[in-house]
């Protein structure tokens, strides 16, 4: 609660307060007098959504980043990363594992985060969640590659609509990790006088993995872009499997529907003996038969295209 | 009324003056002459439509701005804001309430706006504007995802069309939010001395909604265009069913006509007693039909796509 | 002539002379021994086509420019405009309208032009030109909104040669304008000694008129991929529509007629009376008919699509 | 050969040797030797394709850059231009035309080649390079032309290909002078002290016709991209047009087929008089085909579309 | 051994230890002891796939960048150079090719590797590598050459997917490209005291050659595009001939079907002699035929279009 932690400050170097849910404004508010938080980034973490970034307020820095989460649809959590002299808080809208590796190697006394200072702590915050971001998006290299074996092979309006899910998705990654890269950016290049060199060595690492989940999300939209060509093009090429087989078998069958009705009008007929009659019937729709047959062969209809 | 306003001048501190329809030039002339406006600035405030931008012009600054509301229909009217060092001078095109939870402030006896200069009643009135595009783009998500309920379920040409009207109108927006950004980014920068350091952090805040808004419109432009491929896809998926139909029905029932046509030729027939022949008849269609329908079942076309 | 103005020359505070037609090499030669002009600007004036640029020359500035005019196809006639001391040369390829304006208000004695340097004068020329670019993207805008109505109510053929025409006309727009506004982005920048302070605040803004007409440019273009998705769109789906007229009348008759063919076959038919099997014969057939109609209503083929 | 060459160093201003086949590396070596030239720009200039640059090697100045050709395919040729304080040597792959204007300039004893440094030499290379690309992208800017009245007139499979070929060679291009422009525009902006001011200002204009080349280049690759729009269109059109016949002919003579085979269904007849029933039967018929053509009236699917 | 290596180190002026395999943590921790080797940068090493980076830590340098190999499938292999005063150390995920020309010359004695430092040494691997993509990329260009024979001649779904595959790959390709070409501009530009005057040359012409994979990159890209173009254009306008070849047959025959099911009726024919009739009925067959004849021609549906 509220008063132990103000006893508390002071008198470890690092005290870390992560908050789970947002929704309590009094906690927040309460939390904001004891750090002395500037009223804009008390705001900016109440307020959700908002953009990444990392803001300076005098003694203390605030950094506002998204956690990527599959349960199992896409989450794009927020968090609000306070960081002062003596002290690191985080503010959550709902408990959850992204920082539950923090947690265990504090908790297993891992002894550079146990003998740094808060701005290294912040990084293994920040790291953790960068981090998180890799299995998502591996998760959604397996969907497109699943979605790609299923469009050269079956193409179904189902992939289509799959297929648009998962570019959604990556549009939503895409505007969580883009800020969150150029935050990081800005704050390498001015690390202000909060972050030590050590740290900052770390932070820069952090900054080119979330350049790489960059690469990643806009190799994957260019993925989406071909998929969807490609799925054009097999519903063009199946359309025009279905039609060759209504036309082979229209413009065989419909002439020698023609024959029969030729031999069906009620004239009086010549009178020849009937078996030549039937055999020169047959021979004609037979000549016209392998004709049309010969016709779709040279078109190369007849095969089945590869 | 105009003496008055003259009178009033320099009796307070901070004097907002907000004229609604910029059609009256003698007002607009009086007003400048008032304060000694710059004339390019009253130029840009009365001529319709402006980029958004902010112009510094000695002793005073113009901030010229878009306002958007749904009405139902995506209005972009015009606002233009003179700051100066006693006075808040807005120009409205029409009456409207984007500034009326400013208003509705000021009477509360907010105490941040009563006790800070013009520049911070500025920034109030660019925040309310900044902050209504974030409803009339929550409209333009809820429309999307209508839209693509519909294509992904029962897409017809009426949706192509709304969604057409959507890109549009989100085209209108990005022209009016992008120089909005860019002009709040160079006052950022370089603020002058009209605005203090404290309202600078909040206009800061400020520009970095203005930069959220810019990545939602962009993302809702990259989900029309998804949903645009998604339509395609949909309609040539239709028509393979379509054809599919077809194709099986006049497959199956060409061929059979042919057969009854044999039978249906007025040549002297064999003596075969009757029943046998019906029978083999039937039997040759039967085999045709089902040979068919394998030939259809094997393709995959008579159980419905999901 | 040549002489009578070789003898003006220093007479006035700013001379203004405009040649009209640039064919003749001469009388351009002549002109730039009088105003001791540079080689590769006069070579810049004769050679037409030129991209938009600001050229400093020592003691004159060069700008090169298009004017936007439809008569009633698009024409980007080039003008060189060169500034000195105190003369401000004018280059069109054939007299023409755009600078009329500013003529008139000479000839009015504008207080303004009459009164300023040749650095407004120019300003003047230069403000005229640009702002004749509105009316002409004016009528795009109304060419694109009539070419909209058309494709979604009736598409033909014709609107979409139409659409690539505006297109086509807009890329040219483009690469006037584009050059022209970097030009004038790097004279605001740099101005040099021949602008003087107050014309810079003119050509500010004249500068944000052409990045504005960029921008409606580019809007434009994007409002013609959307309406040319649009149209693909509506092809499609007239298409299916026609698909589905052929699919209903061709499976609905075609099994009707397959029933008339059984009924047609020479065969010894069975000893029935004769309104019996008429009766049989039309049942068949309506329960046929009527399964298929409701087959096609289920799919929602028979209703005209909104 | 070269041992003349060793002799005549150092007794010219400038000296211009010109190498036609870069296959001879003995040659290149001697060369290098006889002009002390960087080994990697020897490199550069031997192995073929380069991209286009300036590099500075202390005393000398190396600039590749391609030579665009149409015989009457596309052509880029190499082309390496060492310029040092007494000589120019530009090594080609073939011998050909674009270089024969200069050559002919200074057998013709153009004034300023003849009396300024290497540097003005060089330029005339770069600039008779550059402008050369303008009759290339004419010859371009007709073919587009063509393939548009084609495409819009009578679109065919050959359209298509080649408008695809000129896609591709349009790249080629795009590739080759985009680079020049960068090239070019770092020279002039750090000439270094080989090049002299008066020749700064003829670069400044050959870099600019540079832009404007690239300007062309990604125009008519926008104007392709439009025309690929308008092919598919056509496309789709011509097939709507396609389908239109064969659904007019088979909507109304499979139904006549109908009604003339109930007219054969061998049942026994009600005795009517003949000339009654044939007017019945052809009057269902009438009234079916007319039906049928006001419904397709309607439909706008009988006059020829625009 | 690493026990000789640690006796070796310092006793040769360059010392080059090539590690393959990077799976066994505890060799690649103990080298990280022997020559002082950042964590970060080892782990940099051990965890594939990493963004090809440059990264300086004090005293040594670290290079990763990805090999691009065809084996047959496309191959990125990870390679990371550690560059120290007298070492550099390469670790590779297997033992490979593109690093053996740099062997071969080391053990051929080549004069510039031997008697330079570690900084030329480098180069010279980075340069292998960045050559070996030249080959890889020239494979690309076969295969989109072959590709574009395929889908001018006779465009199979196979294309397609084989399409999609080339550009899947040129997508990771580039993304291999691209950071190590930003990386390399990034050490040319801040070479630091590790890397010498004479190898900043030699690393300058390493980079243009990693600017001229990423042109060849994107126009491979861009050509891709064109030729999804090219497939979506043929199969449509495959499409048109089945549709026309099934219009002709159908819109032929089943008019003159009809023919033959007017004469089939069982009404009481008027008494005419049998050759008339016989005539007159193929007499309207004939000229329906030829009428439909005549109206395709027209249409230009008969001749085989190019």
């Amino acid at each position: 609660d509220l008063e132990t932690l103000r006893q508390m400050r002071g008198k470890w170097p690092v005290l870390w307060v992560n908050v789970d849910g947002v929704g309590h404004p009094g906690t927040v508010q309460a939390l904001g007098d004891i750090f002395a938080l500037h009223r804009l980034g008390l705001e900016d973490v109440t307020d959700v959504p908002q953009r990444a970034k990392v803001a300076a307020y005098g003694d203390h820095l605030l950094i506002v980043a998204r956690m990527a989460r599959l349960i199992p649809e896409l989450d794009l959590e927020q968090i609000g990363i306070f960081v002062g002299r003596d002290y690191v808080l985080t503010f959550q809208e709902r408990p959850g594992d992204p920082l539950d590796p923090v947690r265990a190697r504090i908790r297993a006394g891992h002894p550079r985060i146990r003998g740094s200072g808060p701005d290294y702590l912040a990084y293994a915050v920040i790291d953790a969640i960068v981090d998180h971001y890799f299995p998502v998006l591996e998760s959604y290299a397996d969907r497109l590659d699943a979605l790609e074996e299923e469009i050269v092979g079956r193409p179904s309006r189902r992939s289509m609509n799959r297929l648009h899910h998962a570019k959604r998705e990556l549009m939503s990654l895409r505007r969580a990790i883009w800020p969150l890269r150029d935050a990081l950016a800005a704050l390498v290049r001015e690390p202000g006088e909060l972050v030590t060199q050590p740290t900052l060595v770390y932070l820069r690492d952090c900054q080119e993995h979330a350049v790489q989940i960059v690469d990643l999300v806009e190799t994957y939209r260019d993925l989406g872009s071909s998929l969807t060509d490609l799925y054009l093009s097999s519903v063009s090429h199946r359309m025009n499997e279905i039609m060759k087989v209504l036309t082979i078998f229209a413009s065989i069958f419909i002439p020698l529907g023609f024959v029969t009705g030729i031999y069906g009008m009620n004239l009086v007929h010549p009178p020849v003996a009937w078996y030549w009659r039937w055999g020169f019937a047959f021979g004609v729709m037979g000549v016209v038969a392998l004709g049309l047959l010969a016709f779709f062969w040279r078109q190369g209809w007849l095969g089945r295209e590869k």
